[in-house]
């Protein structure tokens, strides 16, 4: 008993913690029950639910099924289900009459008809460059279309009926892209741009994180607390890892929104894109990085203090930069800074490779534990390689937002 | 016109390479034709239709909604749908009886529960763990209980329309299940498995082409066609990189299955997940290197020849590592030749670590270019780290599916 009651908070806990950690889920919610709430109305007044001949259950389907937490997957749904209802109905009413014009065949031609267009439409769904548009209004033309053409069996005025189901469509249509846009409407293009703009953040940390980590003195000892928030932020770099999905879905939709805020209507999206997979490779330097910390044991003293200094500049260096653009991002306008501190950062990867230089000099003996901070090195090297990359990219899209 | 007729040959071309390249894909739409097809049998039979009171649009409407191309998604898909679609029906049935019995207040009873489980079922949707399993039974509990609580104000027969479509979706499903089940499955766990197994390969082969490129005289000329095919080989590592989202899904729906081939019901699908983490930290250290191919001009012959023979040879073993494990996971047993590989890979890093070692006594003046080399072996270093997990983790699941 009490290990339910236990586990129940708990759940309880996380869940609050989710609504807490992003309110605007929670508007979302708020949301959808007012939609509902809203469309239910047609079936609580007589004249309402008269003149769309009952049909009105129609209209909460395409709230519930329509409904998304942003704008632009709202819009992209809305868009293909009405299209989509629109083409597959008409398909459906013209092969319904095709059937009836031929007689004892009806049911053969309605059959192979919905079969070959449920085919077709199917195979549509494979193609990527379709998938990532219109899979939805795939899926809705195969619905309409074998309701109407099979329904049509059945059903004496198929003309009446389509009108009546488009127009509860468009009802329910209707009020989803009022109550997204006009009610704290929440924009997958501001969260695409927030989401990359943390991620410029979160990769400065873990840079500095992982390499003042490395060479850290053993014997200064940290409350645990603190502990925590530094591994916490170590981490950070993980999460840039996985956003690639989110990305890319986040910058498809995004085109369907309309201009709002600082963004055009032709905002260029697929710039974030590029910029998540320059982000994406810094990562991947960094978690090469983490592991060879993990060898950590195996390089002496020495060799790290010899480093050191060097390698701490050069990371502060990059990860000023990798801040300044995140700034950047936030004001929607190139930094005057910027040139400034590229030119430091270069000047600290000179520095670096002159200390490198005046390794074999100084101490003779870690030879062979050497490479495996000069690994570190070559890392922070093709980090610093790939930062121009970003640069590029970001000012590309800096240039084209004004 | 010419330009039209040429942009849809190639897009023609293109679509049929989709089907071409993979069977699957064809099948499963011919099945959802199939399926589709033998539905719309309810309303051809004038039996079946009056039976089911006109409600036979809802088997329609399932099985379009429902069939999915994996065995594993369908399953979860209709068992969300059946599960939802009764706990929604008896709660928004229980919701109209309160209704009716409050007399006056009755549409503020059916309007403010519709607003609390929209908004308690949205919510839920954003709980990962839930997510991933019910987030599609938390739509149609949305919608099934609008349906009713809501639809039931104008309907009289409540119980029998509830009734009626519960048994229409019964039918739905039923078909979907026994067409996806019995006509050339194909299985999500099936396809994870062949998944993780040619990610091994790709990843082998994208391994000794990269170390390959790297130590290859440049006079040598090749020619075009066999240069195109070994770029794709250096790529693959890429697709290990990009697959982290379909193997976390299908492991996610494989779990659904029922036993298959050599698979039991239970098998360990999150061990697939694991190995392909451990995999796509082997391609980080893939994409270094290949990074580091950028640099090429920096380090001259003399140094590339010193090293060249022992990379070469870690490398070799490496792959060799890698393809073994691949032959492992097709035949689902335990490889002898495992052990001796390992101590292979082993005895290659400790030859390269001597070449490292006798660097400076034989070559003096490469000093500040041989680390960027050196970034290479540590990395091929890390990557050998990083074998050992994969090992690990593959053993467990081989024993694991004994």
């Amino acid at each position: 008993m009490k290990v339910i009651v236990e586990r129940l908070s708990k759940f309880m806990r996380k869940t609050w913690r989710i609504g807490a950690d992003d309110p605007a889920k929670v508007v979302h919610c708020l949301k959808v029950g007012l939609a509902l709430s809203l469309v239910s109305i047609f079936y609580y007044m007589r004249p309402l639910y008269d003149g769309v001949g009952g049909n009105a259950m129609w209209a909460i389907m395409t709230v519930v099924v329509v409904f998304e937490s942003n704008v632009g997957a709202t819009f992209s749904k809305c868009l293909n289900r009405v299209v989509a209802t629109i083409l597959a109905g008409s398909l459906g009413i013209a092969v319904h009459w095709v059937a009836t014009q031929s007689g004892k065949a009806e049911i053969f031609v309605i059959g192979f008809s919905v079969f070959l267009f449920a085919f077709a439409a199917t195979y549509s769904r494979f193609v990527p460059s379709f998938k990532a548009r219109f899979d939805y209004g795939a899926i809705i033309f195969i619905l309409t279309f074998s309701l109407v053409s099979v329904g049509g069996y059945r059903v004496d005025k198929l003309v009446d009926m389509a009108q009546q189901r488009l127009s509860t469509i468009a009802i329910g249509t209707s009020i989803c892209i009022i109550i997204t846009v006009f009610f704290c409407p929440i924009w997958a293009g501001t969260q695409l741009h927030r989401l990359v703009q943390r991620n410029f953040v979160k990769l400065a940390d873990s840079l500095d994180g992982c390499v003042e980590e490395y060479f850290k003195k053993k014997d200064v000892l940290k409350n645990e607390n603190e502990d925590e928030e530094t591994n916490m932020k170590l981490q950070g770099f993980k999460c840039v890892l996985n956003s690639k999905g989110t990305e890319e879905s986040m910058a498809n939709l995004a085109r369907w929104e309309p201009a709002h805020g600082s963004f055009n209507f032709r905002h260029p999206w697929q710039q974030y894109v590029k910029i998540g997979a320059a982000m994406r490779r810094c990562a991947y330097c960094l978690e090469n990085l983490s592991i060879c910390m993990s060898y950590e044991t195996e390089v002496p003293d020495q060799a790290k203090k010899h480093f050191g200094e060097a390698c701490l500049k050069l990371s502060s260096a990059s990860s000023k930069i990798l801040r300044e653009l995140a700034d950047m991002m936030n004001n929607t306008r190139k930094s005057s800074k910027m040139d400034f501190l590229v030119f430091d950062m270069n000047s600290a990867v000179q520095e670096l490779r002159e200390t490198l230089k005046s390794v074999p000099v100084e101490s003779n003996k870690p030879k062979e534990e050497v490479p495996n901070n000069k690994g570190d090195r070559t890392m922070s090297m093709s980090l610093h390689e790939v930062l121009p990359v970003a640069t590029l990219v970001s000012l590309l899209i800096e240039n084209a937002a004004r």
